[in-house]
């Protein structure tokens, strides 16, 4: 028995562990894995195409009859604003000089494209148990599309005043995102990222704070996190980095190498590689623009002119310019398989739990 | 029986709890109170001179004779910095004018003393069962005679290195403090704010770094912060915002109104006050200079030119140049005796951790 039920029941899953989304870095495989396992597979949507998604949710479906989370971004598209893209692109014009790019080398749009009515008939066609949204909600009328196809919906609070929020616009489950997560910050009413909580400090104060059951995020890569979780009154845990060294997961060779000697003390939020703030290893990029720079265009622009520095400097075995997101317990992880990695994430946390009571 | 004792042997005391030091919000009385409640008392001597201790001591040892804590900063004293001095002054000017303050004000000297040899022949003297540092360690000859006078020595860790660090010169017990924390950081080996970790990630990976005991600090201000830092594979927690309220708490009227109102994402790093980062509630003067100033001259002189605008805003009932230190779990925090609160927070630790286990 866990110590807190309701998450599980809500859901319908075994294990109180959610596999973090995460776009770019992983799919349909560690999804599959994960809720075969017993814990909640998410399947990252935010850079898929419509058809993408099919494809994926039918590999998902094909392994695993069990229940899947589908994670959108919900965003609000930028206007164009030339002349700061302009002021990014002469910021970084020394880096296209250094590698021999052409000022004018393309800059491929980024495609996080924010959750809308394509997406919502998809998951009323499959019916995912889940669907968890980052950046705060879509609008009503979709919102209540999801809500009346089923779906449990999730989404993420970086603030007790978001958790509110979330709660009084119809979240059946809270996320709450410390600061020591990795990639995007959820923040959606506050971009003030020197406030953040913690993730110790964040999750029983909203736990107050809510009647919904609450989700721990930030910091949590071994059954130690997982117990701390439920100590702090969280129902669950999701967790991202620790699966990111598993077999399933996309990341480059490069991004691997660097999760390989990760260290507590060598991360930072940066908005260089996408506009908004997230979590990564420090390097050169973010130590020279950054980490936060005035500059970096509007989510999710950022990215595009950095695209082919990184792509010439990745040719070249660096990842000076390379996106490597990653939370401060990234040291914790350890190459596994990611249906492995949710088992023993859960036997770890039981031991724990286990040891740590009846206190007398 | 706590899940781990060995912090308990180590001092001789009964109850996992440490009662932060809090040099200028805590005294005498907390210290007396706390010990006698059965965790470890800590009279903050960085702000006393050598006569104040001993007169602060004896009023300790006389309400208790259980175990006790001195704690000392041991910062190095910077180089005269004029110009630096002289550029704070002209940013503060347009302040001074608004408060009808000569530019000429006193900006009495802020008397944070590092750890000396008259400090050490006190520690001879009164032989206290800890003494932590913040900042590092004394010099070694120093260190040496702290030991030889059986003090067991702990001092703060924000991050693994240090943690390493300060075992390898010789700490029993180390305390792992998390970015949720209240007041000035114990970096030593860094001081980049941006990659400090998280409590939740920091002390484990602490844990599996150093042989001796961690002590979890940040973020922690009732029982559910205290089981979660055993879950984490701490032997203890030191708490320090939530005895802010306390009625043995020194603080002004105006700090423990702004602590009543308190939130989860209200706080930030500054180093306006002192020169070192340290986390308050934020004001409109961490909000105009910083909360990060590049012209905030080195620790501890800061503060001193902020001092004659304080005294005036104060005056006038305005907390808008006071440092209002706490940590992001401000809002736990309730108004009651220190003794009380240091026995309700291993009573409800206790109950949280009988809840939890046995998992199955």
């Amino acid at each position: 028995m866990w110590p807190d039920q309701r998450l599980l029941s809500l859901i319908g899953i075994e294990l109180p562990i959610i596999q973090a989304p995460m776009a770019g870095a992983s799919g349909s495989a560690m999804a599959a894995a994960v809720s075969e396992a017993g814990g909640l597979g998410s399947l990252p949507c935010a850079m898929l195409d419509p058809a993408q998604v099919r494809v994926e949710v039918a590999a998902i479906r094909q392994r695993s009859a069990k229940p899947l989370n589908l994670n959108f971004f919900c965003h609000d598209t930028p206007m164009p604003q030339p002349e700061r893209d302009s002021a990014w692109r002469q910021r970084l014009a020394e880096y296209y000089k250094e590698y021999g790019l052409e000022a004018s080398a393309a800059a491929p749009a980024v495609n996080r494209t924010p959750f809308d009515a394509a997406m919502c008939e998809l998951v009323e066609e499959h019916k995912p148990e889940a669907v968890s949204f980052h950046f705060g909600l879509p609008e009503t009328g979709l919102l209540r599309r999801v809500q009346a196809s089923g779906s449990v919906v999730l989404s993420s609070a970086t603030t007790v005043e978001e958790a509110r929020w979330l709660e009084d616009h119809g979240c059946d489950a809270i996320i709450a995102q410390g600061y020591e997560a990795g990639a995007h910050r959820g923040m959606f009413l506050t971009d003030d990222i020197a406030t953040q909580p913690g993730t110790l400090a964040l999750v029983p104060q909203v736990v107050d704070a809510v009647s919904v059951p609450v989700v721990a995020a930030g910091g949590i890569a071994d059954g130690r996190g997982v117990a701390a979780a439920f100590a702090l009154g969280a129902a669950g845990a999701l967790i991202g980095t620790a699966y990111l060294l598993t077999h399933e997961s996309l990341i480059s060779d490069l991004w691997r190498a660097a999760l390989r000697t990760a260290r507590d003390d060598r991360t930072a939020l940066t908005n260089v590689f996408s506009g908004r703030p997230a979590r990564g290893i420090v390097n050169r990029v973010m130590r020279e623009l950054g980490p936060m720079s005035e500059l970096a265009p509007a989510f999710p622009k950022a990215g595009g002119a950095l695209a082919p520095l990184k792509a010439k400097a990745e040719a070249q075995g660096s990842s000076d310019f390379s996106l490597l997101w990653a939370g401060q317990a990234a040291a914790l992880a350890r190459e596994t398989g990611a249906g492995d990695l949710t088992r023993e994430l859960a036997v770890d946390a039981k031991r724990r739990l286990g040891q740590l009571g009846p206190a007398e």
